[in-house]
C-alpha cells in the first residue's frame, strides 16, 4: 500500500462541494470524484470538471464498472494467484470495498422496490482474507443503512447474511439437501472453458465437497494435487 | 411506499449465493441483483441468470447508472417539483440510498489510491428531508468503513464531512472568503439553460445568497416571487 496524503471527494458541481473542494486543495489534497449515475441533472457533471480543473486536481468521472481497480479480480495486468483461498497471497484477489458498495447498491434497489430485506452469501471461510465478509462488518452496515433510509425504506428492511457464521462444507450440505445442480454454478477467477482447480476459489471448492462428503461435479481442466 | 415482502439478494452464480436463491426462493422472496463491475470473471453473470431463471425470480444485472431509480432526479417520468427544499414535497428528489453508494465507491477508490481521507459536502440544510445526510448517518457509514477496509487502506482512512453541521449560507461566506467563482457551480434539478429558479434546490440557492449577504450572481430564467 503507498502511503499518500490523499482525499478522496466527491464533487458534484453545485456550490456545496466546489467549496469543499477549493478547501481540500488550500489543505494540499487533490483527487475529486464525481459519478455519472444517471441524474438527469448531468449539467453538473461539465461544472464539477470545471471546478476541479480550476484547483488544478485530478478528476475521475466514472459509473461503476471501472471503479474497482487494482485488484486481480477486475485489473487483467494484475495476476490471478494460485493456492488456498485463505493464504495471504489472495490479498491481489480483494476487489476494494466491494462488499460496501454492492450492498448500498442492493439497499437502493430494496428502497425503490419497496423491500423488506438484503441479503449476502458471505461465510467463515471467507474471514481471514476478506474484511467486507465478517460478522462485525455485517451488522456495522445494517446499523449504517437503518440510518440511511430512515423514513423512506419499508419499516424494518434489514441486512441478513445468513452463511456468515457457516463454513462452506456447510453450505454445500445445505444445498445438497435442496438437490442444487452445482455444476450450473461459477467462480473460478481465472475464467477459462472449466473451472481451472488451481486458483484460490478452486482450491476451496474442491475442499468444501471433499469437507462435506458430497460428490463435486465440477469438471476441473488440471488437479491441484 | 408499497409494501412489499421482496427480499433483494445479491447473486454472483457461485456456489454460495446459488444456495443463497434458493433457500430464499423456499422463502417466498424474488429478486436477485448481480453486478457488473467490470469482474473479469463475468462468465459468472451467465451462471446468475441461469440460477434465477431456475427458481423463477426477477433478475437484475446492472451497472450503475440505471440502478436508483423511482426519484425525480433519475427518472424522467417523475416531475422535479417546485418548492422550498426543506419541504415534503421535496422527498420525490431522494434518489435512494444515494450518498451511502457514492462514500462506498469512494472508499474503493481511496483504498485503491491510498488516500487517507473521503470527504462529502452535505450540509445541516439537507438533514429534514435525506437521512443519508445527517451527522448520525456520517458517524455510522465511517464506523462501517473501519471494518469493511481494515488491513487494506492507509492507516487511519477516516470520512470527513466539514460543513454537516453548518447552513448552507455558511458555506456562501466560506466560498466568498475564497473568492469562489459561484457562476461556475450548478445544482438546478431540471437543467435548462439557465437555473430555474423555483425548484427546491435553486429555492435554497437563493435563499443562501440572502442569508449570509453575499451578491448571487446566478442567472435565474424566472422568479420564485
Amino acid at each position: 500500500m503507498e502511503e499518500t496524503s490523499g482525499a478522496v471527494a466527491i464533487v458534484s458541481g453545485g456550490m456545496d462541494t466546489v467549496t469543499l473542494a477549493h478547501q481540500l486543495d488550500a489543505q494540499g489534497y487533490g483527487l475529486h470524484l464525481s459519478v455519472d449515475y444517471g441524474q438527469r441533472h448531468r449539467k453538473e457533471l461539465e461544472f464539477a470538471k470545471r471546478t476541479v480543473g480550476r484547483v488544478g486536481a485530478r478528476h475521475d468521472v466514472r459509473g461503476l464498472a471501472g471503479l474497482l481497480h487494482g485488484a486481480a479480480l477486475t485489473d487483467a495486468t494484475v495476476q490471478v494467484p494460485d493456492g488456498h483461498y485463505a493464504e495471504a497471497s489472495m490479498r491481489s484477489t480483494v476487489v476494494p470495498n466491494r462488499n460496501a458498495i454492492l450492498l448500498s447498491v442492493a439497499f437502493g434497489v430494496a428502497v425503490a422496490e419497496g423491500a423488506e430485506l438484503v441479503t449476502i452469501g458471505v461465510h467463515a471461510g471467507d474471514h481471514p482474507i476478506y474484511p467486507d465478509c465478517r460478522p462485525d462488518f455485517i451488522a456495522a452496515f445494517d446499523a449504517m443503512q437503518r440510518l440511511a433510509t430512515d423514513g423512506y425504506s419499508v419499516a424494518g428492511l434489514r441486512l441478513d447474511a445468513p452463511f456468515v457464521k457457516l463454513g462452506k462444507h456447510d453450505i454445500v450440505r445445505i444445498g445438497h439437501e435442496r438437490g442444487l445442480p452445482w455444476e450450473d454454478t461459477w467462480r473460478c477467477y481465472k475464467c477459462g472453458d472449466a473451472h481451472c482447480g488451481t486458483c484460490g476459489t478452486c482450491v476451496e471448492r474442491r475442499e468444501a465437497f471433499e469437507l462435506a462428503e458430497v460428490p463435486d461435479p465440477t469438471v476441473y481442466q488440471e488437479s491441484a494435487e
